[in-house]
């Protein structure tokens, strides 16, 4: 649930970065920077938020190093350089311009899962409404809508608790194998990778509309019929279908998004 | 799902028509490239539009030629002169303001009914959260409130995967009837059609709040007991006595929406 | 469900009353418009109006003439001048300052229970998601919680189509008797009245939660569980414990929704 | 229900404190006023108010008084200055800057939980629509996400209608005993306490993110299957993880909130 702010305030700028941090950085983190940036606000605005908590990360571009939000921060106060940059046994290679670090818990999850999937270079973690009400009741999601196909196949994930110990971190590698791009994770919340923040946006946004899909069918209380499941030949007809529109999976929806922040003021940095 | 920003930045003119496109595309185009672009805003305002999916196209008065979005743009970005015409054969007959073409699924859908039904000008499909809701889980809807009377009768189209084979265009056409202005696409989202855009708009609004309703009342979960559909009776009896009031279906509703734009600052360009 | 416009506009005075229709209208008549029209206006923010459909009106006090909306405006743009005056008879006394009449639908309900019940001044009758989804499932609302307390005890009317006919007056006034001030219009919606429009306001405030109970709690699709329903000796002892506060019914929640609407710039024109 | 007014008023100064009311105040307890305040506005900006009902309380730093909203306020509206501090007798030592007073119904709920629980400086008494509709439906809450680890245990009361008896205060004292800290009112609403303010406020939104995904599951509906509960075990080992993460219970997520209200210009006094 998100805090919706009667917004009188000045938008906040998200690509706050100085030239001396530019300098220190290079472009290419930069650019990752102002988009895992904007993916955080736009969580917001989506109402996917929850408090502090929940962890967007991504890749700084051809390295080991991750960019995660700062512990303490709400997602509408997220610039792109307050982010922290962690390697992937947890170490800050540099901590952004907050006061504040990384949570524990969101560096156990995503360098879990980093660390296995190199065709994963970003990860979205949320506790959505919707997400959660699915987490806590379905056992395995079948596809029964358009938007399903987005998100096939599904990996799972038991509830082991709070994330904070390296143990858990082989367990989460493996169930979350590719070429899966989503995870339930049950009693917890719902989890999206995509090879860019863009692709990552996307499912994450299928997912959510499937889980609000289960809870409105009824289908978090009972078996979706057999006749209702969308076959997995539509399946990959419809994935062959889609991957012939225009650019990969999210590019379109994440830039349109983007546009809509620079044009009220947000100053995304996004390099249109 | 749509995107809520804080909406601190100007009103985005909705009428951009320059006098030079005005005299190339006429009068009668141009009040229905700002109609149709008052329904992408309003599609938007209420929450219904998703990402950059879903499409809304009017036949050009007294042409075969179809006015439709193009593709990556967000719905509240739409504008009058950005709209894209194509004949009911996919060629762009004037691409618009914008630097996107129109989407290939949007074209097959549209095509497809315009070509078959001279009586639909305007047609309109969406992914809103009932709809599909509705669209994964129910066989066949019945009337259980007032807002049934103007969705009658409810014409069904099964999920074949994302479409965009023409081979798709002749069921679609077939399914979807007159006099049935309402279209269930099932495990995908609803379409409605209307004389006018205003009635178009009307009948969508009618079909997605049948659709709250039936998931509000469990109906996506179990049938509905016979004692509490409303009869044809009522509902052919409604429809006199709706028809009585002023305008056709959905004129003084849209209008009443459009004043508000105006009001806001939209300058919607409709000829009250 | 409401439009949701990013209110950019300048607030649209509710007490646009010009000093010759006031000489005109007296200032009891003047009260009572622009509490109606301050009623209206809060509908709309709750989310609880339909483009231009559903009717509040108000007794002109010490008279049997009706304050009734224009049919055709939006309930965001209704003004205390802009409501028309009609009798029980339908006739129209004032036809206010707007270009609209009165919707014979809402001139039907609302003379019928106002020529019944001389003790409900005001009538709110609406089609919220709540109640729509409530009116198409539930036979007989039983007290679930507190907020049941403040709508017992609740009258049913069968949906018999469109209502304008008056034939159905009779069939309504019936259904509609003291001491109930709560009717559930099966199929249809909800409608409230009191003796003020505050009352009236504040019954739909409790009706509506009532519904949206029902509705989360499962009760539109099963039995309410006998050890669930609150009995009727705790309603009773409730309502002497709430006649005991401050204030009629609605009089201190009312005034302080009003103020939110002056200090946002409304100009209610209520006298607090 | 919250009303969503477009906010184009200026912001409310929620620290109002005047030198004179700090000098005679404290500056202890004008923190706590402060604090409060800001709590009851992120009540409203989160929709969880109700008209003008529902209670927060706060005692006044080592004493037995306490800070509690003036009824008849919009929770909008309310500011430092404006509760009204009374002991745990319902006496008034300071009525603060409104005309108004506090609610019986309050004062009893509240000072019979402050009274028997020491432990307890601040108490969140709300009626959510989730927590409204688990309250009427659900007779025990089982652990099912991970939402659930900071809710645990969960302590009842039932409804004896609206409470304004003495007689009341020894049951709620009884079955709210420590170590709980979450109170379900049956056919009532929710009920959280907390060392501060931040920590209620904390456990509230955690209580009512269960009872949405209790809602969403179709726990309202059907006993939760086992093998769904999360385990004791879990829970435990679970607070232990959060227990690590900084500062007490709420404490990051309550300033996080505050520095958004400031941002945006209401001032809260909060003391970061």
């Amino acid at each position: 649930m998100s805090l919706r702010l009667p917004w009188t305030r000045t938008p906040l700028k998200i690509n706050d970065i100085t030239s001396t941090l530019r300098t220190l950085w290079g472009n290419n983190e930069c650019e990752a920077r102002c988009k895992l940036a904007t993916a955080y606000r736009l969580t917001h605005f989506f109402g996917w938020d929850e408090l502090v908590y929940g962890h967007l990360t991504l890749r700084v571009p051809e390295s080991d190093h991750l960019l995660i939000n700062p512990f303490g921060m709400h997602y509408s106060e997220i610039t792109a350089s307050s982010l922290v940059k962690i390697d992937l046994s947890g170490n800050v290679i540099h901590k952004g311009t907050s006061d504040f670090s990384f949570q524990q818990t969101g560096y156990v999850i995503h360098s879990a899962i980093h660390g296995n999937r190199p065709d994963l270079n970003a990860l979205m973690h949320i506790h959505s409404r919707a997400g959660v009400g699915v987490a806590c009741s379905v056992d395995k999601i079948v596809p029964i809508c358009q938007h399903s196909v987005f998100i096939e196949p599904v990996s799972y994930h038991p509830f082991r608790g709070i994330v904070t110990v390296e143990a858990e971190k082989l367990e989460l590698a493996e169930n979350f194998a590719a070429p899966s791009k989503c995870l339930l994770m049950k009693n917890h919340g719902l989890l999206t990778g995509g090879g860019t923040i863009e692709e990552a946006f996307f499912r994450m946004y299928m997912f959510h509309s499937v889980c609000q899909a289960y809870i409105d069918a009824g289908y978090t209380q009972r078996t979706v019929p057999a006749y209702k499941i969308v076959s997995q030949d539509i399946v990959k007809s419809s994935l062959k279908a889609a991957a012939g529109q225009v650019g990969s999976p999210g590019y379109l929806d994440f830039r349109a998004l983007a546009r809509q922040l620079d044009s009220a003021g947000y100053e995304t940095g996004y390099p249109y």
